[in-house]
């Protein structure tokens, strides 16, 4: 396999994988309805972040950057807000 | 501005903050030892994906994904470790 396309598969399952890893916090806070452990600085960082790598993408016209924060910024933004309703 | 150069702005403000949000979760849960309400899976899933980031940037040579991604691993981990000693 050409080492080009082994360094692109390794990217898009790292995008996968940093991207839907969010699923199963969002899911745990969703069902339990307790936060108290979560860091509410961290989910206002990450948000910010996501959102400026958002803006990043657009801006670069890459559909993969788009995606990816794309995805990640809904369901941190899901976290926080479910962080700030039953803190 | 060059539309460049606050394009590489806006990642690199984007890149600290995706980055540094770890921080106070990882102090959170290091000065609480409580871990709850934290989702194990999305730290495995995380630190996994990081670590595969961390490859992405050593076969690109990009010495930004490497450093963004390499004190990410660190934090990521850190988190998941207090999180199997205290849950």
């Amino acid at each position: 396999m050409a080492h080009q396309t082994l360094t692109e598969i390794i990217g898009f399952v790292a995008a996968i994988l940093t991207t839907t890893a969010f699923i199963p916090q969002f899911l745990k806070v969703w069902k339990t309805r307790s936060t108290k452990d979560i860091s509410m600085r961290m989910y206002l960082m990450l948000c910010s972040g996501v959102f400026l790598w958002l803006v990043y993408g657009l801006r670069l016209r890459s559909f993969p950057i788009m995606l990816a924060n794309g995805v990640t910024l809904i369901l941190t933004l899901a976290i926080l807000v479910l962080k700030i309703r039953h803190k």
